[in-house]
């Protein structure tokens, strides 16, 4: 796709062309789907794909690097859900024997960081570089929290500063063009972002109504929260990283913190201290009218990439 | 992967660089994961991955086509261990809008004709088309059918003729070439393989030791198959599909028909009977030297493709 607008279109097509979901279970459209486990209860699935070229050049990144983002991307989707992580399928196309033992090593990492075992996949010579995950996650006795819970008058959190990511790839590329040094943390945020399980626990915990990630930009997904919501959404400003850029927390992505709304500010507190957990950022709250994308007195822009070097 | 030894030796260094399963689970080296499920029980989870190129052409298969086989090779790995598949994520890279609405109702095609619902993937832009499935599946009460099951003595079956898909790929490559029409049944088999999941859960209640599909070539699948169960195998013969030669049935893979192992053929042909199934066809039986791989009176040999462009 060349664009978020040709994903989208192409999503539609995609969910129109297809059965729907039976009452209880969610399919295309939120950050995994939910479907009923054999043994009883649910199961969280979802899957994230990198191709060089689109999302990552191996200029910037190594294969250790792809390794560790592609599974904990994957994760991030869980934990938006307010799940834990429980098995990946690992397939990866085009990539040499020396790109092997890297891969391998980054998601042995991820794997050990998130406790998600990575059970099987598939390999395939081909064209270009693509490694796909699928994975599987839990919310164990809980429902999952998705996009669509939001309601007027709840407020919205993010577990964190935004915007290092996208600085990160910024001063990679010109450390690549020789000006200078890429600060380590903000390097690291673009090769090695962090996924938020725990906070996603927490936020279940203190009585969430919707969540997404921050993967495609907070403008993106937080559109995509609100129209699924049916509220609008008024922000009084958002934690910009050390380093970075307002634009970059507006509209940079890959960050990976989780967005969420609940109705106690107080509880939110609570639950993340209770849970150790560095306090959310209370950034704005869910308003009636469903058009409203607004941040202080300017329009929020629905901005962001899907794909980042595209 | 340039080869299957290319692949197979990236494989162990995959499994050499992550964790070994705990007791009672089976990760990477089977057609399928067995993994414990989140409510009880245990889950399948598997994915296999189709790239332009590689595995298909545009030139002799359509994107409906495309989209019909990348679901049910994977079907047919949960075949393949005595389970019935229950849903997919598809993870489409590099594919035009064009091609989109194709993919999607051969996709569809087959999510009804297996029962196994799409819930979700991924979509990207990329340089390439690739097409990538994982899919869960289930046993239900039962256990799952490993390829490393069999015993010396144990009768070996397959569940139908082989070489058809091989022969359809050669009849479309002539049809392109001006060299006359295809034989539909020939380029059926090519193009829209059918995974046998009713054949799969029979040879379970027949009481099969170990199992794999057809899908690299017979030789190769049932030296995998031998190798896994320390046992050596005998074939007196194959059953060559009309229109094929002796050479595709044992080589030729993407029959995605079932090999199993079995130690009573009364058993077998009683629950194919019983589930309304054509009775399997005997082609030989395990024997105790694990070096033995034979047919007839000549070597058999561990011919196949990991993927049939290269």
């Amino acid at each position: 796709m060349p664009s978020a607008e040709g994903e989208l279109a192409a999503i539609e097509a995609i969910r129109r062309g297809l059965p729907a979901p039976p009452e209880g279970e969610t399919w295309i459209g939120d950050d995994a789907a939910v479907v009923a486990a054999a043994g009883g209860g649910s199961l969280l699935l979802a899957a994230d794909v990198v191709v060089e070229g689109v999302h990552f050049g191996l200029d910037l990144v190594d294969a250790a690097d792809v390794g560790w983002k592609a599974l904990a991307v994957n994760v991030s989707d869980i934990a938006a859900m307010g799940g834990r992580p429980l098995h990946a399928l690992v397939t990866v196309v085009g990539a040499g024997a020396w790109m092997i033992e890297g891969l391998v090593r980054g998601l042995a990492e991820a794997s050990a960081a998130y406790g998600c075992s990575v059970v099987g996949g598939d390999l395939s010579a081909g064209p270009c570089l693509v490694v796909s995950i699928a994975i599987t996650g839990t919310t164990g006795a809980l429902p999952a929290v998705h996009r669509s819970g939001a309601r007027p008058g709840d407020t919205l959190f993010v577990t964190g500063p935004l915007g290092r990511s996208s600085a990160g790839l910024r001063a990679l590329r010109a450390q690549a063009a020789g000006q200078g040094e890429a600060p380590p943390e903000l390097a690291a945020a673009y090769r090695r972002p962090t996924a938020r399980v725990a906070e996603g626990l927490a936020a279940v915990s203190a009585g969430a109504t919707a969540m997404i990630d921050v993967s495609d930009g907070l403008g993106i997904d937080l559109d995509r929260l609100a129209g699924a919501s049916g509220v609008g959404v008024v922000l009084d400003d958002v934690p910009v990283a050390a380093g970075a850029t307002r634009a970059d927390a507006l509209g940079g992505g890959e960050d990976y913190e989780l967005v969420f709304a609940a109705p106690d500010p107080e509880r939110v507190s609570g639950a993340f201290a209770a849970a150790g957990l560095r306090a959310p950022s209370r950034i704005g709250e869910c308003v009636t009218d469903p058009a409203v994308r607004r941040i202080g007195d300017e329009p929020l822009q629905a901005s962001g990439w899907e794909h980042r070097l595209l």
